[in-house]
């Protein structure tokens, strides 16, 4: 007896992929290092012509319709998205919707088929999607950079492998939570002579539409586990990427579409809904009482409208304020390069880049002597100007800038009062000359000038911040945590007791912290599989990459029980 | 090296309690029967004297100060509570703190040591509450019996060892959940020559302050849940019982602030937070800005209020219609008394119980011949009548009403203008013959008379509605599920197609159903380690007990990391 059959299952497509689905959960439980998707953009890995080929693709997609989504529409959109390095429109047209409601009746359909099929056979789906992925990794790479101003090798790594990372773990996360409990279980409780016995049968029902919402800076990286989480869960998404950066994710769509389709189910349960600047539909679709499950990557100001939209399953990244704390470090020299990469690495635009410095203001303790506060401040300086003058590096690693609002904070910044110790420059790039750039402005902020430091200053905006003590400087770390959110966390001492209480300290705050980096790993990089990314603890988001509540809050599990006489 | 250490942890406690928390971790994931706390209130279980003693202790207990909270307090507070099986108020006075911030603010100091204690050491202590709580269960049962009306056998299963169990499956899945990633990852990730390396420590941090909101007729096992998920999680909490059921969750409270005073943690932090009709306190506590988790049981207006509070992890259960779907059935006789039985255990006050069953116009077929709409309405009429006026069934499956709305409700439904097939009587009771007492009104609603219905309507109220068919009777169940919420449904067929029919579509409003239930076991009935108790997808309420959604929300997860030069 079976009350809960599954009205479709593909055995195949799981079979395909069932070895990587468990190498993903075994990696999901330990945490450590895993890589499915290789990180480096290399002949060996991709093949010797992917990366030409795909950049003829990319060019011949400048100017033209984007015809690779299997959608419903009625009508094409010309969408806002111009190239941070040549600050020219890419000129691209998607297929939309007039109305909003038309999405939601085409998305409702097609969940229809998707809502009755096997986590086996939606896990294989998924995870052949992903596989499928990899052959765009190079094209995506090129959209990815420029619609959001990253370098190259952070668009081909964060958007390529490290995105389908992210929604390989929601995958096998989602898919170990929905296979926890049996689906059949004999029931029986002695009752004096005889027993009762109930034979129970378990399903998974998702908790309905989803919607998810993309931001400008990394539109895949940030969409793509919410979105797999969503689906490995059995629910329908229409994804609303940002204005500025559809094109990733349209190819990421296009790809999903293609493979529902090739195992026929509508391309439909997953939609792309594209808007411009001008005319946004983000909050019809929000608010709209189909939409169930939301998941957000932005602004602190949307992400509360998100967050207290009634009757809604919310998932948000917001901004927070980062914060470096310098107690005492064995190599000054060390700790300022990394410094200098973290806070220059695609121009402070990450969610994870460090704004705020905490330093004693008599100094810091060194391997060998003592270092005054303006020790440390010229070595970070010496070491961002190093790195963001070099004519290869600097803008290999900064980037450029992707919106007009962060060049105005910039600027801003520069005007507030305090001491500038690193002006902002345009970084120079031989291969894009009229590429937006703006390398980090250093400024120091004297103890009365405090308040001139307002919550998140998003961009390349680094302050250094004089205190008494590095009692004083977890303080300041962890009550911006708490009050502002904060997603990293760096600090820098040689005492074990400080490290457990700035480790406790800002744990209380919902803040990972990483200690004493120096050399190529940096604050700002958060390893799939292996690194919580956002807590969900402090005001910077309310969610997590991949935590079990991420998953387990986009469906609801069903009991049902049949009498055995 | 380790930067995450537990303040303060007792391996004793944990050893003591190992095995059962190991039997239940088994029992959680395997679903099948598992009673670790006995059921029957027998002496061979719970000891010769046990039931003479506490019912001493209890009678010892009325009109008196109820001493044995080690809270702090400023004043004492007389109680609502009056019984329902006497008439007469229970005369118990509580401490009180006169303002809210003093709850919150003695919570959150007890909180420090608590949420710096490891999991181990929480379990320990909670499962060692549990244990000592069952050398309460006896008066726990009059306590029970003396507030919400309950007959003593129910009092004493649903309030001792059935809430026992749900606290114990809570304990068991948060420390899953809380130990499910490792403490230490020793993450290498190679990088050409060489490798980089982190050591990463993880931690969990509760989510902050809880406030859990009983309500009067399931004092304990609907508050028990929510309470210890909260505790294993690492969070104080503030107990705000329903005016009229205080003393349940007294005894509670009280055994567990023992058991942390004896082992050296602050007994704030259980508080009981007690108050009158009159003068509620329920909104003050749950809109402080400290009070980040809420547990409410109860009526569906207040619980849409406690859903909505911005910025809260709420869990609630509130009300719903539960129906019963009458096809076909092979024993009308037994299927009749069966549903009876549920319509009068606790006179409908219980969340699972039935309220709308629907009939086919033309009858239903049975294993030998066909019954009419009328012969399966006199069966369950009969059946009913037959239970409620048995002189000692009758007022032991029913117990007492307990609030005046109900009866109200209740003459109010007979009213309504449908064909009332059986009137509601007061049901004697020769031991309690001042206890307030109504058996079910049965009444048959017409087609055009179904707008009667207004939503739930709480108590022995129970309507026939006749149906074109079958699929007439699911689409009405599931419309109102998904309309209005539904906790339990009943459904009696034989047509195995129709079964899966029934099935999925219920499960897709978020409904369990139970079929062909005949003999001693009732669609009332949920299972602690088995049965998922409300799903959480429909209105009925937002959480289940105990899926990893209950307990995973209580906590954040932080993984911070440490550079190996």
């Amino acid at each position: 007896m079976q009350i809960f059959k599954p009205l479709k299952t593909i055995g195949s497509i799981f079979e395909k992929h069932e070895a990587m689905l468990k190498e993903a959960t075994a990696a999901v439980q330990k945490r450590e290092h895993y890589t499915p998707f290789p990180e480096m953009p290399s002949p060996q890995e991709y093949g010797e012509t992917a990366e030409a080929d795909q950049k003829k693709q990319f060019e011949s997609q400048m100017g033209g319709k984007f015809e690779r989504l299997k959608q419903d529409s009625d009508s094409w959109l010309a969408s806002d998205e111009e190239s941070p390095y040549t600050g020219k429109p890419l000129g691209i047209s998607y297929p939309v919707y007039t109305d909003i409601d038309s999405y939601i009746k085409a998305s409702e359909k097609a969940s229809q088929d998707w809502k009755h099929t096997d986590p086996k056979t939606r896990a294989g789906i998924l995870i052949e999607s992903l596989q499928r992925l990899k052959t765009h990794f190079f094209e995506i790479a090129h959209a990815t950079m420029h619609t959001t101003g990253q370098a190259f090798m952070m668009s081909f790594q964060a958007s390529g492998p490290h995105a389908a990372d992210r929604a390989l773990e929601a995958i096998a996360l989602g898919y170990q939570e929905l296979t926890r409990f049996p689906d059949h279980i004999s029931w029986e409780k002695p009752a004096g002579k005889f027993s009762l016995k109930l034979e129970k049968f378990g399903t998974n029902v998702g908790r309905g539409l989803g919607l998810s919402i993309g931001c400008a800076t990394f539109p895949t990286w940030n969409s793509m586990p919410g979105l797999y989480a969503s689906l490995i869960a059995g629910n329908a998404v229409i994804v609303k990427p940002h204005p500025k950066a559809i094109y990733p994710m349209a190819i990421v769509v296009g790809v999903i579409q293609e493979v529902l389709s090739e195992n026929g189910f509508s391309p439909n349960l997953v939609m792309l809904a594209v808007d411009t600047t001008e005319k946004q539909i983000t909050k019809k679709l929000a608010e709209h009482s189909s939409v169930r499950i939301i998941d957000f990557t932005g602004g602190s100001e949307f992400g509360r409208y998100v967050e207290e939209l009634p009757g809604k399953i919310v998932f948000t990244e917001k901004a927070g304020i980062n914060s470096v704390i310098i107690d005492s470090v064995d190599d000054l020299e060390a700790m300022a390069k990394n410094i200098a990469f973290s806070v220059s690495l695609y121009s402070g635009q990450m969610c994870t880049a460090p704004q705020n410095i905490y330093v004693p203001e008599s100094g810091i303790k060194l391997k060998e002597g003592h270092a005054s506060l303006a020790d440390v401040e010229n070595a970070i300086v010496n070491a961002t100007k190093g790195l963001v003058e070099h004519p290869k590096a600097g803008h290999a690693v900064a980037g450029a800038i992707q919106s007009k609002a962060t060049i105005e904070r910039v600027k801003k910044a520069s005007g507030l009062g305090g001491k500038i110790l690193l002006e902002s420059k345009p970084i120079a790039n031989p291969e894009f000359p009229d590429a937006t750039t703006q390398s980090p402005v250093i400024i120091e902020v004297e103890r009365n000038k405090r308040d001139i430091i307002k919550g998140e200053m998003f961009g390349p905006i680094v302050f250094i911040i004089p205190t008494k003590d590095s009692a004083e400087s977890l303080e300041l770390a962890s009550g911006n945590a708490r009050e502002h959110g904060a997603i990293s966390c760096s600090a820098y001492t040689q005492d074990p007791e400080l490290m457990e209480k700035i480790a406790m300290q800002m744990a209380e705050t919902g803040t990972p912290v990483s200690f004493n980096l120096t050399g190529n790993i940096y604050v700002n990089q958060n390893s799939g599989f292996s690194d919580f990314h956002v807590t969900g603890g402090n005001p910077s988001g309310n969610a997590s990459f991949t935590n079990a509540e991420f998953v387990v809050k986009r469906f609801v599990r069903i009991q049902s029980r049949v009498f055995v006489p």
